[in-house]
């Protein structure tokens, strides 16, 4: 079989080739109809590259990092630093200024015939495919980690959760709001807008590395888990809080209101109408008879409430995690863990490459004197960061069991959020540059730092328990 | 953790919100500087609904022919085109004139705040984006029929395949063409157009449903696949030469072999290069200790071949279906088909879907007389297609087992090949509308005929054999 588009490229190139110059009329029309046509085989190379470089990064760091004890997600970190826009310059994203430019396309041009006026757009068609494939990605890791989470553990903890949100939350706030203000005399505003910028946690990040040790469904692990979830409805909340102040002097509190209220309703919602409604699911999925019957019926209710999440301004990945809790609940689980793991394995690797790969870790050279101011602030914002987060294993009381440590290292990777406050901070304005540099690299070192903490922590925790055990039944080994 | 994109909508929404008429200087900035990345989170909403429409649509159709025993890829082309441009117009893909126009489109403006001045550049993206995982779909899906495929069959059916291939094609182009001058009084180039739209076979909708029936790997199975590969090899070699004639006149002899020599080294290359790594390929993936270390070396490999492919004008199909091959043969086959078999599940019903999306069936409407003349030649072409396949069977000699209707039938189905042609014949001007019409109809119906065709034809030959088995062992049972 052929397919569409790349036969158009195939009789586009050929009709070009056999193309003299003194060719019949019918040339110019055939080159103009079959133009746009002929992009998109450019589009699916591009893509077919792309990917051949975020898994080829992916598997070497990886498993560089694996080697010397660092979780693998760190080297799919690291390895989209390298192919990203701080170094090789490999995947395609927009760099602001210039447009397009990145070794890809050049090889496109080389060996795929893309020629220089198309550059630009199918750029920009690759960029935005190779986005949404990384965004299906961590939309498939949420519906994964609610799979493996359990609902029951969570409602348990649900208390303690939310006090580790809460305060991990306050308190980087409170400290970085007025440290900034009081010892570096920033101004209220942009101090207010780099101390919420301290306080969401990256919950991708640390349920990856939680997976990887087998601690997700600890007690520790649901914990986190559920402070995470939480910490992200508090962010939506906060940057609302943040936006509305730093562009009208003023608080509305109705926004407020309504994003607390719908974030509620959806989570609260979902899992109650999905356990009434999963008996009819198990049901129906057994009825049918075609291939991957189980596997799209579960894609289709995690993508629909993904989608309904995105639409009532929460997120896509709130959906697909309570679409992966109420399916945990079914005794379909444990043969749909198995079917999401290959995809999981095909998807998720680029979300964090393309993390990676967006972040400009050239803020953190400190040989260019335009980066120094930024990096002492910086300095204090990390220790904000750490420590803000560190003391939430405090308010743990009552449980000898629970491994302090862990939560609050758990909390301290803040991920894509802070790119996000520090972005739309460059973008209006309200932050100096030192100041926006120094959210960068606070959330380049909470993410870098807190993967390998959190594994030491746990293998600490497990020695002392071996050493215990033996110590207490020596002879029971 | 909140993804970078869909908090800069939340932002974007609740700034606009929070935006009074008389709001500081800043908020034109912000608006600016967050329009661009606002639509990114509309694309993914796009996606996120075409999919779950997509996935909906095939599972019901798909469901339903299963149980009226036709194969569930026709359900799938079927529920293509229910949701496709012929009825409910839910996926968005150019119409052509008038841009874009879809239901999802006007869902996301409701639900998800898509504006009417973005609407055309979201609607190209979604649109773009689900094409491109509609390839990697049949990437996938070929990937998977060579995995299935046993090269040393294909190897010794080889000769009797080059002949069904070369039948296969030459019948229906002689057939087609001359009688389109004799009976329909075309002119000579516009019939030689359309009687090079005979002469493909659509591989991925026949290896489907071999796959389907559990034939793909019989005798049968396997002379099908191999002929439609070369197939797929002569139609570009026939695109080629029909569009040189069409523009110029004159054949170019030399693109012809440049064809003719990259595909034979290009499929032979591949297969002996990589038969001589898979061993250090086996051994590189048992030493690598992350996560889903086979399926994404496998990717990588495969990825690479279709994208070679891709780049020497042939297709990265090809590259797909020879990567499988080699992976076939090593000891990791079966474990790589169960970790392939999900992502298929997953991606493939979206290619099916995309293409009955995008054909459109309101030309084999009889009541408008617009069509009648279309229809009438198209009655010629269907019955030539037809034909010009069946009688490849009767060039199978020599051995009795060999089922020579399924062999003829299992070439029957054109596919998306043919909707090329009938799409750049009409933006050239080289065919009639009526012409023009008329391959779509031929394409139309070969490729709906063709599954029920090949499903009836294998199980009456296995009753037969069942029967004749009782009637000789009787006592077996």
């Amino acid at each position: 079989m052929v397919d569409l588009l790349v036969w158009t490229t195939a009789f586009a190139s050929l009709t070009n080739l056999a193309n003299p110059p003194n060719a019949p009329l019918l040339a110019a029309e055939v080159a103009e109809a079959i133009e746009t046509a002929a992009e998109a085989p450019l589009v699916l190379s591009g893509v077919l590259i792309s990917l051949i470089v975020v898994y080829l990064a992916a598997k070497l760091v990886g498993e560089l990092c694996i080697r010397v004890n660092l979780p693998p997600v760190l080297g799919e970190l690291t390895a989209g630093v390298i192919v990203g826009i701080s170094a090789l310059n490999l995947l395609i994203f927009p760099d602001g200024q210039q447009g397009f430019h990145s070794l890809i396309l050049d090889l496109l041009q080389v060996t795929a015939g893309l020629e220089s006026q198309s550059v630009q757009s199918v750029a920009g068609s690759i960029s935005e495919v190779i986005s949404v494939l990384s965004e299906l990605g961590v939309i498939i890791l949420l519906f994964e980690i609610g799979l493996e989470s359990d609902l029951k553990e969570l409602i348990r903890v649900g208390p303690q959760a939310a006090i580790v949100a809460v305060v991990g939350v306050a308190v980087p706030f409170a400290l970085g709001t007025t440290g900034l203000i009081t010892i570096f005399g920033v101004a209220v505003v942009p101090a207010i807008f780099a101390g919420a910028a301290l306080t969401a946690t990256s919950i991708g990040i640390t349920a990856k590395v939680l997976a990887e040790i087998g601690q997700l469904s600890s007690k520790e692990g649901q914990i986190i888990i559920g402070a995470a979830v939480l910490d992200d409805i508090l962010g939506i909340i906060i940057l609302a809080v943040v936006a509305s102040l730093a562009k009208t002097g003023e608080i509305r509190i109705s926004n407020i209101l309504y994003l607390i209220v719908s974030a509620s309703v959806f989570l609260i919602g979902t899992i109650l109408v999905g356990r009434l409604l999963s008996p009819y699911f198990v049901a129906l999925v057994e009825g049918m008879q075609t291939r991957g019957q189980l596997l799209l019926a579960s894609l289709i209710f995690a993508f629909t409430l993904a989608y309904i999440g995105a639409a009532i301004h929460l997120e896509a990945i709130l959906g697909a995690f309570a679409a992966g809790l109420v399916l945990a609940e079914t005794e379909k689980r444990k043969e749909l863990e198995e079917q999401i793991a290959p995809i999981a394995d095909m998807l998720v690797p680029i979300f964090f490459v393309v993390v990676g790969a967006k972040t400009d870790v050239s803020v953190l050279n400190p040989i260019n004197p335009a980066n120094r101011e930024g990096l002492i602030i910086a300095l204090f914002l990390v220790v904000v960061a750490v420590l803000g987060k560190l003391v939430t294993g405090a308010t743990i009381s009552g449980e000898e069991s629970v491994n302090r440590w862990a939560i609050g290292i758990g909390m301290i990777p803040r991920g894509e959020v802070g790119l996000v406050f520090a972005g739309v901070g460059a973008a209006t304005g309200i932050l100096s540059n030192s100041l926006n540099a120094a959210i960068i690299v606070m959330v380049i070192l909470t993410t870098f730092l807190a993967p390998p903490l959190l594994r030491i922590v746990f293998q600490l925790a497990s020695d002392s328990e071996n050493s215990e055990n033996l110590e207490s039944l020596p002879k029971s080994e």
